[in-house]
């Protein structure tokens, strides 16, 4: 629940506050464990709601995922490299490279990420190509 | 068994044959399906073997689809750029995009393309990472 929202009572919708607490609990998931740990079913244990709550607003765990990532990291503006570089070497960094690495085996998750990364993107491929190179090969 | 191991009875040592008959058919398989499409079990069927005698030799389905990556790529000469473009965009290009998607989860995975990607990155990450850029993000 963001402190903007009218009270409940005379009028917050339910929903809203189901989705908050979706994405609170899915964010410390993140956070603790990656986005191999994150489970649906496990967030909406938390959150105490139902899965079927989740898929009617977000329908797959990367959507999930990439909301978050877009909540968490500022939108990029100025510096796209630099902004590129915090994003995948912060602390949703980890999120991105798997997101990434999915998209491999995953159309859906490809258009997910593509969209995700679309602002970066202008600054040019190849000025961002080495940044993605060592966050994913890095050792 | 290596080929320089002595022959058995009059003949081809038996299990150098079945690594080359499971190389073939892993070999097919990613041809035809890509990386998500190889299945040691399926490997093992066609090969006419155990699946221990796969596992004996490639600890994982990963490790497999890097040798087979090794065996159809030259190895790179001269130009790594250029190398390294032919082999993300060539037939086995899929197979590494896979392998790095695989290794955002998996250790051993990460240190397979590692090694496959070794001598392409004395051209530097930075030369190389707009062609992984597109290859991994391309539209």
């Amino acid at each position: 629940m963001s402190t903007t929202d009218p009270p409940r009572g005379r009028g917050r919708p339910r929903r809203a506050e189901a989705d908050a607490e979706i994405l609170d609990a899915a964010l410390a998931m993140l956070r603790a464990g990656g986005y191999r740990e994150l489970s649906l079913d496990e967030v909406a244990r938390r959150a105490g709601t139902a899965k079927s709550s989740i898929y009617r607003r977000w329908p797959s765990k990367a959507a999930l995922a990439a909301e978050i990532v877009r909540r968490d990291v500022p939108p990029p503006d100025g510096d796209l490299v630099h902004a590129f570089d915090a994003l995948l070497n912060g602390p949703m960094g980890g999120v991105v490279a798997s997101l990434i690495g999915e998209a491999q085996e995953s159309a859906e998750t490809r258009a997910i990420i593509l969209d995700l990364l679309a602002p970066y993107r202008l600054a040019g491929d190849d000025l961002l190509g080495g940044i993605l190179f060592r966050r994913l090969l890095g050792q």
